[in-house]
C-alpha cells in the first residue's frame, strides 16, 4: 500500500481541456498505461446518457483485468427532494460496474442557494444519503468537496458539516477540491490542517492552476495530511487546468519520500507524459517540470562548465531518474565547454584540448553573430563540425534554383512552382515541383531531384517550419532566420539557414535537413 | 514606494532560455514596455566583453529616459585572489553606467570548494569586498546569492555568513536565489524566516520552475518577508524557467493586497504578458494563469450556466482585472467592450449597442480562428471596421503579382523580382521592381505602380516585418501570418496578413498598408 493513492482524472476532468477530446479507443488505451505506470485510481468519466462515451468505456472496462489501477465513475449527490434510490444519475453510476463511484457535492453555501437553489440543510442531506446509498451497492465511495476551500473561507462551520455529512454517510474518503483554482499555498496549509484535525476519514486533495500554484498546493496539503492525490496527465484540464501528476509524482517521491507508483515506475514518467500527450494531439510542452524537452537543457557557458564538473550544481534531481535527459545548447552564451559536451555526440572519446573544439566555437560564434542559432539545428551544427574536420563529402552538388508565386487574379489563390538542379556524381538532374507556397514548392523539388538516386529520402519528411525576421541592426540588412525540424520516423533533427531572402534561408536548411538525413541513413 | 519590488530579469536570466535570444533592438522594446507597466528594476544583461550585445544595450539604455524602472548590470563577485577595483568583470559593470548593479556570488559550499576551487574564507572576502568597492561606484548594489537553498541545507550556517559579508560590504538588498528550482514551498518558508530573522537589510527572493513551484515560493517567500520578487515575463528562463511574473504580479496584487506595479497597471498585464511573446518569436501558453488565451474560457455545459449565474462560481478573479476576457467555449459573444473601445479610436461617439460592434466583434472571431491577430494590427482592424460599415472605397484595385526569386549558381547571389498589376480608376499599371528578397521586391514594385499617382506615399515606408508559422491544427494545413509595421514620419500602424503562402500573406498585409496610409494622408 503506497504512502499516497494517486487519483487520475486526466480521463474526466481533463477532458475539460480546451481542445482535448478522446475517443473511447483513446481512453482505453491511456487507462491500460496507467494501470501498468501504477496509478491506484483512474476515473474514467462521467456514464451517464449525455456521455455515451463514457457509458461505453465502462462498459468495456468492466470486461477488462487491470493490474493496479481501480476505475472510478464520476457523478453527483442527487438531485434536491428525492431518494437516492430514485435519482436516475446515481443508478447509472452504480450501473457502470465501476468498483469505486466518485460524487461531487457542494460545500459553498453560495454555490447551495444560488447555483443548486435549494436549503443548507437539504444539501447536507443529500450529500449523506447519497453516499449511504452508494455504499449500500459498490465497496468504495469517494467524496469530492466542490469548492471546498472558497466554501471555507465563506463559511468555515458549514464547510466543514458537509465534510462530516460524507463522512456519517460512509465515504471512504474525503476530497478538498479548489475548483476555482485561486488558492495559495498558506491558505491551503491552514484549511487542511484544520480539517484534519477535524475529521477521522482520510481526506484528498483536489487542485486547479488558474493561480500557479497547483502543484505547490498539491504537496502543502500533502504535507498537512491528505493521502490522496487528484491530477491529470500533463495538468490537462479546463482553463488553466488541473494539478499536473507529472511534476507531482516526483516531487513526491523523489524529495518528500513518499511513495505514490510501484517501485522502478518513475523512471517511465517521461515516456507516460508524451504516450498521453500524443493520445490527446497535444504538443508536449518543452519547459514542464521533469518531463519537458528542455528541462534539463543547459544553455549559460559557466552553468555548462559546472554541470561536467558535477550535474548537482544545476540540476535538482538526475534526469535519468524520471526517464529524461541531459542536453547542451549552443547559444550566444556557450563556451568551449559546452561545444565539447555537443561533439561527443559524435566523436564520443573526444578530448577537451582537441583544436576541433576551439575551432567550431570560433565559428559557431562568428555565425551567431550573422544571426545564425545552433540550439534548435543540432543537424546544421553537426555537418559545420564534420566539415571543419574535412570529414564530410557532399552527397550531391547543388547548381541552383528558381521559385515563382503567380497570382493571376485578384479572387484566384497563388500559384507556387521551383525548379531546381543538381548533380550527384556525374549526373545531372534538373527538375520541377510546385506546392503549397515557395518553400514546400522548394522542398518537392529538391526531394523529387534527389529521391530517386537516394531512396531513402522517402522516409524522411519536414515536420517544423520556424521563421524569425532578425532586426536590422543599424546599417545592416535586415535577416531572416529559418529553422526547420525533419524527421525519418526514428530520429528528428533540426537545421538552420540565414540570408536576407527568405527563399535562400529556407533553402539552406532544406540541404542541411536533407544531408543530415542521407549521412545518417548511411547513403 | 510599492510594497514589493518587482525586479525583471526577462532580458538576462529570461535570455538562458532555450529558443530566445532578443536583438539590441528588441531588448530596447521590452524595457520601454516595462518601464511603462510600472516595475521597478530591469535587469538588461551581462556587460561583458563576451556578450557585445548586452554592452551596447546598456550604452544607448543610458541615454534614454526611464520613468519607472531602474536599470541593472548584472555580474559576479571579483575572481580569488584579485583586488576588486582590478577585476575587468566589475569594471565593465561600472562602465555599463547603469544606476544598479546586481552581482551574484556562492553561498553553497560545494560550489565554493569544488566549481569555483576557492577557499571558504576567500569566498566570503570576495562578496564582501565586491560589494562595498560597488557601493564606492554605484548608489545601488543587489547581492544575488546563487543557490541558497541548496547551501543552506547543506550548511546553513555558511549560507548566512555569505549574506552577512554583502550584508557588511552595504548590500541594499539580500536576494535568495533556489538556482536550481528545486525547493518546495515548505523549505522556502522554513528557511527564508531563518534568514529574515538573521539579517537587517532587506531580502529578495529569486526562483527557478525545475519543481513546478516557483510561484507558490515567490508567494511563500514574499508572505516571510522578502520584500522583493526576481522574475521574468512568462516565466522565460534556463531549463523549466524563471518564476512567472506574470501569474506573481496579480496573485501579490489581486490576493495578497501588496502593490507591485503603479496604479491601474495591472489591467494592461495581458498585452505586455503577449507583447512579450511577441518580441520573443514565442508562441504564448494558452494555459497560462491569468494570461492565456484558455484562462477564463469554459467548457463544461454546467460550468457555463453557473457563470452565467455568477462568475465568481467558477472564476478566482474577474478576467478584466488583468486585461483578459472570459470565453464559453460553445457560443461566444464576449469582448464587445474590447472591440467598442478600439472603434472609438475611429468614431469617438459610438455607441456599444451600435449593431457595427457585434458585426466587427463576429467578423474578428471569425479571422482569429483563422490565425489573424489583430493586437498588433489595427490598421488591419480599422479598415475591416470601415468595410464592414461601408465607408471605404479602395483607392486602387489590385489585379494580381508575380514574385521570382532565381539562384543561377552555388556561388551567385539569389536574385528576387516582382511584377504587380493594379488600376487606379480606368488607368491600369502592369510593373516590376527587385528587392533584397522577394517580399521587398514586392513591396517595391506595388509602391513603384502607385507613387506616381499617389505622390505621399514616398513618405510611407515599411519599418519592421513579422512572421509567424502557426502551427497546423488536427487537419488544417499550416499557415503563416504576417504582421508589418508601416509609419509615414509621424504615426505607426500595424497590418496583418494569413495564408498558407508566405507571399499571399506578406502582400495582404502590404495593401493593407498601403491603403491605410493613404487613408490617413486623405487621399
Amino acid at each position: 500500500m503506497p504512502d499516497v493513492l494517486i487519483y487520475d482524472t486526466t480521463l474526466r476532468d481533463g477532458c475539460q481541456a480546451e481542445g482535448i477530446a478522446f475517443s473511447v479507443e483513446d481512453k482505453l488505451l491511456v487507462a491500460r498505461r496507467l494501470d501498468d505506470f501504477g496509478v491506484a485510481y483512474i476515473e474514467g468519466g462521467w456514464p451517464n446518457p449525455t456521455s455515451p462515451k463514457d457509458r461505453e468505456f465502462f462498459q468495456r472496462a468492466a470486461d477488462l483485468e487491470w493490474s493496479t489501477a481501480k476505475l472510478a465513475a464520476f457523478g453527483s449527490t442527487r438531485r434536491p427532494g428525492i431518494a437516492p434510490e430514485d435519482d436516475p444519475q446515481l443508478q447509472d453510476l452504480v450501473a457502470s460496474r465501476a468498483p469505486v463511484i466518485t460524487i461531487f457535492g457542494k460545500s459553498w453555501d453560495l454555490h447551495v442557494t444560488e447555483i443548486l437553489r435549494t436549503t443548507r440543510d437539504e444539501n447536507l442531506r443529500m450529500i449523506e444519503d447519497s453516499v449511504a446509498w452508494l455504499k449500500t451497492q459498490v465497496a468504495e465511495v469517494i467524496f469530492d468537496a466542490e469548492h471546498f476551500f472558497d466554501g471555507y473561507r465563506a463559511d468555515a462551520e458549514y464547510a466543514l458539516e458537509c465534510l462530516r455529512a460524507a463522512a456519517h454517510g460512509g465515504a471512504d474518503c474525503l476530497v478538498l477540491c479548489d475548483t476555482n483554482g485561486g488558492m495559495l499555498p498558506h491558505q491551503i496549509h491552514e484549511i487542511v490542517t484544520r480539517s484534519r484535525a477535524e475529521l477521522a476519514t482520510p481526506l484528498g486533495i483536489h487542485c486547479h492552476n488558474d493561480a500557479g500554484t497547483a502543484v505547490g498546493n498539491t504537496l502543502t496539503a500533502v504535507i498537512a495530511g491528505c493521502t490522496q492525490v487528484q491530477g491529470t496527465m500533463n495538468g490537462y484540464g479546463e482553463r488553466t487546468g488541473n494539478a499536473n501528476l507529472c511534476t507531482i509524482i516526483p516531487n513526491l517521491e523523489l524529495k518528500l519520500g513518499v511513495q505514490c507508483l510501484l517501485p522502478g515506475k518513475l523512471s517511465e514518467l517521461t515516456s507516460v507524459s508524451h504516450y498521453v500527450s500524443e493520445i490527446a494531439n497535444v504538443m508536449p510542452d518543452h519547459r514542464a517540470p521533469y518531463v519537458g524537452h528542455s528541462s534539463f537543457a543547459h544553455k549559460g557557458g559557466m552553468h555548462v562548465n559546472a554541470v561536467m564538473k558535477d550535474p548537482s550544481s544545476f540540476e535538482h534531481v538526475p534526469p535519468e531518474t524520471v526517464g529524461n535527459e541531459r542536453r547542451i545548447l549552443v547559444s550566444d552564451y556557450s563556451g568551449s565547454s559546452t561545444i565539447q559536451g555537443k561533439l561527443r555526440q559524435l566523436w564520443p572519446n573526444l578530448d577537451r584540448n582537441d583544436p576541433i573544439v576551439a575551432e567550431v566555437l570560433n565559428r559557431v560564434k562568428e555565425l551567431e553573430n550573422e544571426g545564425y542559432q545552433f540550439e534548435a539545428a543540432e543537424g546544421s551544427l553537426q555537418l559545420l563540425a564534420r566539415r571543419l574536420r574535412g570529414e564530410l563529402e557532399n552527397p550531391f552538388d547543388l547548381h541552383g534554383y528558381r521559385v515563382s508565386v503567380l497570382k493571376a487574379d485578384e479572387k484566384s489563390e497563388p500559384y507556387s512552382e521551383a525548379t531546381v538542379k543538381v548533380s550527384i556524381g556525374d549526373r545531372e538532374v534538373h527538375t520541377a515541383a510546385d506546392g503549397d507556397g515557395p518553400v514546400n514548392a522548394l522542398d518537392n523539388a529538391l526531394r523529387k531531384a534527389l529521391t530517386e538516386l537516394f531512396p531513402r529520402l522517402q522516409q524522411v519528411q519536414l515536420v517544423d517550419y520556424k521563421v524569425r525576421v532578425l532586426t536590422a541592426d543599424e546599417g545592416t540588412a535586415t535577416k531572416v532566420r529559418v529553422l526547420i525540424e525533419t524527421t525519418d520516423g526514428q530520429e528528428t533533427w533540426g537545421t538552420v539557414g540565414v540570408h536576407a531572402n527568405i527563399i535562400e534561408a529556407s533553402w539552406q536548411a532544406l540541404v542541411d535537413a536533407i544531408v543530415f538525413g542521407l549521412l545518417r541513413n548511411g547513403d
